[in-house]
């Protein structure tokens, strides 16, 4: 795995450890607690306009990233917890996407995702 | 920023450029999109027991992987919008959490994060 | 519709109008809000064990009860922007689950909805 | 309780007795569950603008109104696991937000919710 990504893994284990946090800390519980935080993120965004979400204030902007982080941190940790690489689940991803938005017929459109 | 994560930015911008998609994602539109794919990782484990979700069968924990590679994917193109660095981030929200819940009080109690 | 979500409705417009929010509440950004509430339900559960979810502690109760609200006041405002009977709807919903879900086959399976 | 919400918990209870699901809907799961639709509801809009979801097409608009329907039935039974009245929940909440968001402040600002 990815250096940055496993010494952020390895300091969230010992995060966990050491306040005992490994019994609440089920892949069920890490997932609803992973969606509590893009909620978060979500709530940032939920009364601005998308052009002003494309020009966030400072303040805003740290905001978010501290959301982003949350975010992450779980995503982090249920990938410890499953053992799955999440850098190489992100490349597997991306090719499963690939093939499944061609170009020719994705491009420009809004109806991408769901009813392509 | 780190390689990997790098590397894989890079490929979302082609992505997204290739398709002309820039014009759906904007920071507010990508967050609604990130909470989207946090509540289908939540999906997969609705209904089992921490203990089943403990224990997923191979091809559940095959699912559970797509599902964390779409939170991730989004999570980087949010990132990369904002400027952000993920990991640094993550570095210093967990030193934030580190002060927040300091390990003589948090110790073990099921009421951390939102009651301590 | 029913009286009661009537009266609701009415009080939730005039709340809107006369703090001019209207301009805020376009379906979109109900339908985000709305997340973000369910989230903070969620949040209120995300550590608990499924039993201590079925005993709640008075105070713990009220709160719930708080996020209960939230969630259903964004749901009305939702169904009268876009002109939706919620009652008829939840009645029309409950008869398809029922052929979706068959008796005899869902009877005590917790891979009901979604691997049925 | 209000009558038609009456008859439509009565509904949901022998819909889940029949199916013996009460075993799954502890009210941490029935909270995921929730999150989960509404979640759904909110895929529905999330690469439309906010002037597209004001205007959804015929088809769109039922999808929608399935979402909402779903959100409402896990609603109504998360309150009657809790024993908690939907209507009065709503109708003190109501006016708990009338005194956290006084008209002459709150009028037309973005910035209502999270940071007045």
């Amino acid at each position: 795995m990815d250096a940055a990504l496993e010494s952020l893994t390895a300091a969230l284990r010992r995060f966990a450890a050491e306040r005992d946090w490994d019994q609440f800390h089920s892949p069920k519980n890490l997932a609803a607690a992973l969606t509590v935080e893009a909620a978060e993120l979500l709530e940032q965004f939920q009364w601005l306009t998308e052009e002003q979400s494309r020009n966030l204030a400072a303040d805003k902007r740290i905001a978010v990233g501290h959301e982003l982080a949350d975010v992450f941190l779980y995503l982090l940790q249920m990938a410890d917890k499953l053992q799955i690489d999440l850098v190489a689940a992100a490349q597997q991803k991306l090719e499963l996407n690939a093939s499944k938005y061609p170009v020719a017929q994705a491009r420009g459109s809004s109806r991408k995702y769901s009813e392509l």
